[in-house]
């Protein structure tokens, strides 16, 4: 089988080093070897150690009928969708890395694989090197699934742990990440939240087999944690973690955010630490499923790009596609409106907090201002504690992860 | 797509529950809809909710051409295997939820499978509901893979959990787990670890596609750990978890072990507690990924049976098939003498530990004995630490899990 990959980075090259490394191994498990015919590159790179097989055009690869595979590797939404749409156009399935452009057009693009019997398979969008979407879609199939949740941002896990760990700012854990190179130069993406609702999207996606667009995921990032809200989460058995949620709220809604929450510390969530990602899968049958590693990277995204190429060469003519239709208006239901316990850090007013709270815990930490409370609520929605937020001088809110 | 079940008791009918309970979503997923034509029962049971399709004689299902997957859920070796033999002898896929059939008779039944073309599949013969196998066999694929481990037994991680946060005798945690149902009222396959030993078996043919039996598994269980090694280990900041652990040991050795070992308190796997089952995998292009859940049960178990009959029907003519070849003499290496880290108990023989130890971290913790030390040694293996047990007196003796 001959193959192309687009885009010669970090993924598309770790791709083309593991292809070549592991070829035994690969041609065993796909049943015949794998040759990479093209690697689509934009500029000429005549010393590149892969330089024989790269062509900076694209029709190069899309006329090639020898090609059945194109591996997308290149991140972004164009011209990643329409070289890919191109592709299953042209009968050649399709696995991408590519979390944008799942997230975005992951539907059509299925749809399209579908009506043209090719692959359009993307394990490594999310979780890097974790196995995910094939869990979710073959291992749970006998699982009506309630919720998906867990840590799907290395960047952000990082800085989470280096605040949590060495009582660090944010400011210095974000400038430490970037100088290791774990967090980019423009760390919105990551920090602000958008790469894990668009890794929630996808999930959300595959397990309710409805579109969950990333615009419907409400996404709030790292960037006002502070190290006082950890102490007070620490004081109270929590640690904070960056966590990405999608559960169905209805026969015919689901809520899907992304926002930082508290998980207890003997939950196995908390023991994810550093650049590791971690997905939890709620299902009737087989209750809760918890799958952990390297969420990016070269090599663990790239074992997740091989995988799908291996799919692809072992089963050629697929029969079974994913079902995943478009929601209908008000699927995706407000996450303001879910009920669930919070961490709440307030001014001093004892007699507002009286008056709008019963059942609350306070926490109390060694050297806390005096000048204000936190404590942890009763069952409510964040809705309710915002209309109270004038009364009570409300400082920080972060759900419980139950 | 017929189908029969052997077997009607905690798996068997769970299945039988989940096929019908999901039915809709799991016809979506194999591509069309599944019905149970036979479930085999040793007695007859007419008030049995499924008793319309109950029978108690093998061969209605074996002649039954209409039959094309056979879901194994009796357990033990015999009659299962002659079943499972002559099923796939006929010409029918298999799946199968029974670790000792599999570890024991896994090579030859795929080969088999391999030579009439049909499926033989066992994701929840290991860690019943969580994704293991095909993750190995499929998301995986691309990895070559140095070593897979974990806690792969629920009943005993429910009695050490028992031990470890309430403080209770190995004799108590464990008539608690026979009251409750998490032991059996003969607990020996589970507590001496030969239930572990059967499954990391499976895991060391897949990740090494060499057959290591059961009867190559050096295996020690926990009925010998006491409250004061968990007190030890946990003042070194370890908890002592029953470990199953396979390892590439060298070009054609591989080392498969069941022990208690200590694993540190920030690993993710010693928040894997009661029931749960974990398994670690690493893998050259991945790192190392974690896989958890529930290990046993009707449902979890069920679930994974449920979605190796969903892959048989949406794939009726596999092409590719595990490679599990037979491994030659000394291909199974001794895991005494594996470099790791030990904390040893020993009697109150400071000179000896002197003479025989080096770079070692004596354990401090609060109530020890006067008359004994405990510590943690440098690198070195069992088998030289078992040399010096007369001169130091040792007492206990546990691997650290790294």
């Amino acid at each position: 089988m001959k193959i192309a990959i687009l885009g010669v980075g970090v993924v598309g090259g770790g791709t083309a080093e593991v292809l070549v490394k592991n070829k035994e191994r690969i041609a065993r498990s796909a049943g015949e070897e794998i040759e990479i015919k093209h690697i689509l590159c934009r500029r000429p790179r005549p010393s590149h150690p892969f330089a024989r097989v790269l062509t900076q055009n694209f029709e190069d690869i899309l006329k090639d009928e020898s090609v059945g595979i194109v591996a997308e590797c290149m991140g972004g939404l164009e011209p990643a969708y329409s070289y890919v749409k191109s592709a299953l156009a042209a009968g050649k399935s399709v696995v991408t890395s590519n979390k944008e452009l799942v997230s975005e057009r992951g539907r059509e693009l299925c749809a399209l694989a579908r009506e043209k019997g090719v692959h359009f398979k993307f394990e490594a969008a999310v979780g890097g090197g974790i196995p995910v979407i094939r869990p979710i879609n073959k291992c749970l199939a006998a699982n009506e699934i309630s919720q998906v949740s867990g840590i799907l941002n290395g960047t952000t896990n990082y800085i989470l742990t280096e605040m949590i760990n060495f009582g660090k700012s944010f400011e210095t854990a974000l400038k430490e990440a970037q100088e290791k190179g774990y967090a980019e130069s423009d760390p919105t993406a990551d920090v602000e939240g958008i790469d894990a609702a668009r890794k929630i999207s996808i999930l959300a996606d595959l397990c309710f087999n409805k579109e969950v667009l990333p615009k419907y995921v409400r996404t709030e990032g790292i960037s006002k944690i502070s190290p006082e809200d950890i102490d007070y989460a620490r004081a109270a058995g929590y640690r904070v973690k960056l966590i990405a949620r999608a559960m169905r709220t209805g026969a015919n809604s689901v809520t899907a955010f992304v926002e930082p929450q508290l998980v207890a510390k003997t939950h196995p969530l908390a023991s994810i630490n550093g650049v590791q990602n971690a997905v939890l899968i709620r299902g009737d049958a087989v209750g809760e499923v918890l799958l952990a590693g390297p969420g990016a990277g070269a090599y663990p995204t790239a074992s997740a790009v091989v995988a799908d190429i291996i799919d692809a060469v072992a089963e050629p003519n697929p029969k079974i596609f994913l079902g995943w239709w478009p929601s209908e208006p008000g699927y995706a239901a407000d996450a303001d409106e879910l009920s669930s316990k919070f961490l709440i850090r307030v001014g001093p007013r004892l007699k507002e907090i009286g008056e709008n709270f019963s059942n609350i815990r306070f926490i109390n930490k060694s050297g806390a201002r005096a000048d204000e409370y936190a404590f942890i609520t009763g069952y409510t929605t964040k809705k309710e504690i915002m209309e109270k937020a004038e009364a009570i001088e409300l400082r920080a809110i972060y759900r419980l992860f139950e």
